[in-house]
Order: C-alpha cells, then sequence, then structure tokens
C-alpha cells in the first residue's frame, strides 16, 4: 500500500490536462493531498498550497505522488533532481507513468541507500486471463467518451459518491493510474498486454449479486486513433447493462490528433450500441454527462438543456451540478 | 535471423486449428518444412513427413519451430523432453507463443550449454510510438473477420502471392506470429502493450508511394469479446482504403466462445465502416473472403456465388479459387 498524505508532484506540465492525475486526487481524496510542488514553467495548479520538499514533510507527506503525465509517459530528466533529493528526505515515490519509476538506475540506487520504496501503479501485478464473454450475474456502468479526457472517471466517482450516499450497493472500479491512485485497486488498462486487455476487465468486474452496480472507469474513445482498442476491450469484457457518453462541447480537436475533430454524441451512441449489445443484448445508453469546466453557469446550463431535449436522455454535469439524475436512470433499471 | 530449414513441432494439439502456425509456414514457405513432429495424442497433420529429431537432423533442419498454440499460449511442460533433446541434438528453437522460451530456466540452460538460440518471435523487439492518426502516402489493405481463424492471413498471403506475380507494388505486413515466422519481420501486435497497438501498426505500414499497397494481417474480431481491442487497433492504425470481409460458414459458435454465434457478414461491414472511415473517410469494402476449407466443391461455389450477389461485392476462398477477382478490386481503386 502506498502511504498516505501524498506531497503532489506537477513538475513541468505543460497545461492543467497534464495534471489530470493530480487534479483526481485533489478532487477525491483531499486528505491525502498536503499540498503541491511544481517546478519553474508549470503550467498547473491545484490550488492546492505550494510547497517544498521540506515544508511538505514537516506537515507530514510521506509519498510523493507524481500528479502529471505528459505524452509517452515518461520519467523526465528535468524532474530527477527533485525525485532524488525527495527521496533522500524521506519521501517514497509512485507513479502511474508507462516510464517506470523502477527502471531509473539512480532512482533505484537512492531508494535502495534511503530505505524509501517506489511504487509503479501502472505495472499490472496480476496475470490477467483472456476474456472469456461469459455472462456474469451483477449490473455494470462504463462511461464512454466522444475524446480521451472528456470527464468519464470524473462522471463515475461522481455518481459513486451520490450512489454511496444513497446506500446503494455499489463499486467504483478504476481502470487508470489515477483512479487506483485514488483507491489503491484496480486495473492499469493501458499497460496490459493486448490479447489480455478484456480479460483483465473481465477480471474486475466479476460475477456479483444481482442488486450490485459496478462503476468502471472508461479509457479513451472509441473514436481515438491512439487508444480505441483499449475502449473496446472495456465494453466487450465489462459487458455494461448501462452506458453514459461523455462529451466535452468545447473541445475544437481530439486530445492529441489535431486533424481530429470529435464525433457528435449521436454518432457515438449509435456506434457503441451494436458494439455492447453483441455482449449484453441489454444494454442501453442511460444518460448524458457533459464536462462544462470551460464553460459559463449560463452556456453549461443552456447546453445541457439542449443536449436532454435533442437526445432525450437525462443530462448533467455530474461535477459541477452533481450525478443524480444519472444515478436515477441507474437505479431504475 | 532463424535458421532454415525448419522441423514443425506440433506436440500434442487437440484439433488442426491449434496448429495453424505450422500450416501456415508449410502452406507459404513449404521449402523451409521438412517434415513435422508429432506426440502421442496429437490430433493436427500438415500433410508433412512425421519425422524423429534426428531423421530431421540428417534431412538438414536447422530450427525446431514450435508449430502449435495452445488457449492462453504456454509452453506446456508436455513438450519440455522434446525440446530439451532437440536443443540437445542441435537444433535451435523457435515460438510465437505468449509464454516464452527465454523465460523457462531449463530451455535457457541447456540452450546456453549446447550453444543453441531461443527465438521468441511474440516479444516486441521495438519501442512503438503512440499512433498519430496522421493520414500517411501509399494503400493499405486490412482483413477482417466475422471471428479469429477465418482466414485473415491466408487472404492477405494469397493477395501477395498474386499481386507479386502481377507486378505490383506489395508488401504483407505480418501481425501475428506465424507471419513473423513466414517473413522474418513484422509487429506482434497481440504482445504490445494497450496503449503502442495502434502505434506499432503505423509504425509497421509507414508512408510509401503512390502506387504501393501494404497488404496488413488482421486479428481477432470487432465481434469476439476476448480480441475486439486488437482488431479495432488495425483499422485504426491501419487506416485501410480497402477491407476485405473475412467469413467461415461453418462455425457453429465463434472460436473460444461457445456461447456466441458469428456475425453476418453484412453486421461486420455495417460495423467496420464507420470505424474505418472516422480515421480513412476513403476507406470502402472491395471484397469477400470466405473460408470453404469444411465444404465440398460444390457447397464451396454456390454459397460463394450467393455471397457474391446478395452482398454485390467480388467474392472467392483465395485459398481453394484463387485471389485473382480480389487483386481485381484493388488494382480499380
Amino acid at each position: 500500500m502506498i502511504k498516505t498524505p501524498y506531497l503532489l508532484f506537477l513538475g513541468d506540465a505543460p497545461d492543467q490536462l497534464a495534471a489530470k492525475v493530480g487534479q483526481g486526487i485533489k478532487d477525491w481524496r483531499p486528505d491525502n493531498a498536503v499540498g503541491q510542488f511544481r517546478m519553474e514553467g508549470c503550467k498547473a495548479d491545484l490550488g492546492l498550497t505550494d510547497m517544498s520538499l521540506l515544508d511538505a514533510k514537516a506537515a507530514g507527506a510521506k509519498t510523493l505522488v507524481i500528479g502529471v503525465a505528459n505524452r509517452g509517459g515518461v520519467v523526465s530528466g528535468a524532474w530527477k533532481k527533485v525525485l532524488v533529493t525527495a527521496l533522500e528526505e524521506g519521501f517514497d515515490l509512485a507513479s502511474g507513468l508507462h516510464g517506470l519509476l523502477t527502471d531509473e538506475p539512480d532512482l533505484v540506487a537512492v531508494a535502495a541507500a534511503c530505505g524509501r520504496d517506489l511504487h509503479d501503479v501502472r505495472v499490472p501485478s496480476v496475470q490477467y486471463p483472456i476474456a472469456s464473454g461469459v455472462r456474469r450475474r451483477g449490473k455494470r456502468c462504463l462511461a464512454v467518451g466522444t475524446d480521451c479526457s472528456v470527464g468519464k472517471m470524473y462522471t463515475a466517482l461522481a455518481m459513486d459518491h451520490e450512489m454511496q450516499a444513497r446506500g446503494m450497493n455499489v463499486t467504483f472500479r478504476p481502470t487508470g493510474q489515477t483512479g487506483i491512485l485514488i483507491t489503491g485497486d484496480g486495473v492499469p488498462l493501458d499497460a496490459v498486454v493486448a490479447d489480455f486487455m478484456a480479460g483483465s476487465v473481465e477480471w474486475l468486474t466479476p460475477e456479483n449479486t444481482d442488486d450490485h452496480w459496478d462503476l468502471i472507469e472508461g479509457q479513451g474513445s472509441l473514436f481515438h486513433a491512439s487508444y480505441s482498442g483499449v475502449t473496446m476491450a472495456l465494453i466487450h469484457g465489462g459487458q455494461p447493462d448501462a452506458l453514459i457518453l461523455c462529451h466535452e462541447p468545447t473541445r475544437t480537436h481530439m486530445r492529441g490528433l489535431p486533424d481530429y475533430t470529435p464525433p457528435s454524441l449521436e454518432a457515438l451512441r449509435d456506434m457503441v450500441l451494436p458494439i455492447a449489445r453483441f455482449v449484453n443484448p441489454a444494454a442501453k445508453v442511460v444518460g448524458i454527462s457533459i464536462n462544462t469546466q470551460h464553460m459559463s453557469d449560463g452556456d453549461a446550463r443552456a447546453y445541457i438543456a439542449a443536449t436532454e431535449s435533442r437526445m432525450g436522455l437525462p443530462t448533467t454535469d455530474p461535477f459541477r451540478y452533481g450525478s443524480a439524475k444519472l444515478v436515477d436512470a441507474l437505479a431504475a433499471i
């Protein structure tokens, strides 16, 4: 287990989206984050107290969590001085990057010399099975997006929060580094070998009681050329009963793909349903989650109302306006 | 490079399909296969001469190629005595299984003691990029199937054979162990980490001249719960201009999934086209490949004619009746 609380390392994040790991921890486990550490030129800000390593240590932080992701997910050479010093000051390190802390000889050597731990939460710790496709009891909900980074994890976490408050039988099932860092458990899906992707999702969401809901963290998008295969495996491994469509209306091009415009919610609905129904004929789209973080309150409410009317489905921004509508839709299944 | 010719090891294959690696080598590089080695209870037969290790050695074989795959792809303990003896008799070993020869301490130790090589062609030898989705010059053709193991690789290899004969500018691009063992090059796609799947396909099929065709080996099926994510990555990474639909009409359930009936060719067409067109608006289905290996000549011809009429697309069994129709369709693009 990773020792809490954390100091969230934002490094030289080029923009706010790059710090979504740190943002997720801060938003969903605020007690676990004593502060943030930002380097010269950092363009992200979580609104936490900026702390030096010594300040954070004095405030009780046990682990420096890398709360920033760069394209390709490598441990940047520019971060090394801070990471090495953190180990020497008595912090463990935790990371969800593709590039592993444990593949960096300097970090391994210093950690060993100082008696500190390196946690790579993206390394699968389980030999996952090949997916069987067999139907299993219990209900599952999956958020799918018109693009990457549109709020799929936040949607599931907001629904989890609401369902827990209502006393429903629910488990949030993380499939990415942030979710795993938040809950301490899950499948690091984008680091799983291709043949075992769907099987890892079956493993994560096993048979359960009829009243139980798994809220599966979504990944990628069926329309995202880089990651669509991961999304496909989530749908076929998760066999969702309920799908939530996620969209970020101000996105002018898909994340990391300047040549691509995100598809419409209608296009997403029409693509995902036949895929989901092949493994679960009862699959249906039950609601829509709009990420309105870049819109005014008036614009956001108007967009949500227009989308709800156009699509004929309960629509909200679950982070901004609560997830009650989406949970009502699940409860009605 | 793997030394040729080979002795094809079929082990205790439970059925003929399990020996498809050996079958592929025998069919497409017959000069490379001096014979087959079958154990007690083997249910596969490639029609090659059954040879002992000593017979094969005398016939000039240099490498024992594991031509059989079991579910999960492990190096079976039941094979070990033969594999160890082969090393001692002077053979190298080559395998495309998920379970690695180089992870078996006994094989590693004996190979070292005897000065032999262990080749695991399923281990990615390249750090593939994240897919960029950028359009690139040159043309690409991808075979997609209603199920796994319906003839996608054979379709591409038959077309490659015909296109070479016509003097067309073409490259077969293997994405699986058999193809890699046949050509000595390619991407072991089902062993690639999820995030890099589509990028590995972009890497395999780079920009080329306008008249050049890549024939990309297909994998899995968009409808196969275990492997659909791999197929998705092939489509989005490969950006095919031309799609060939592959089908095996006698299949009563999907490979390894007793609860699932293969979809219709119409369902495959309707699912694959919007997926392919999101990354390549010019993508079209140009033909249909029917695997008629379990049908009489009369039944096969009747099925092909009926399919061609119903679907309005050139249809053939490229292995049994030649791939000229499919190549004509490509040449017309």
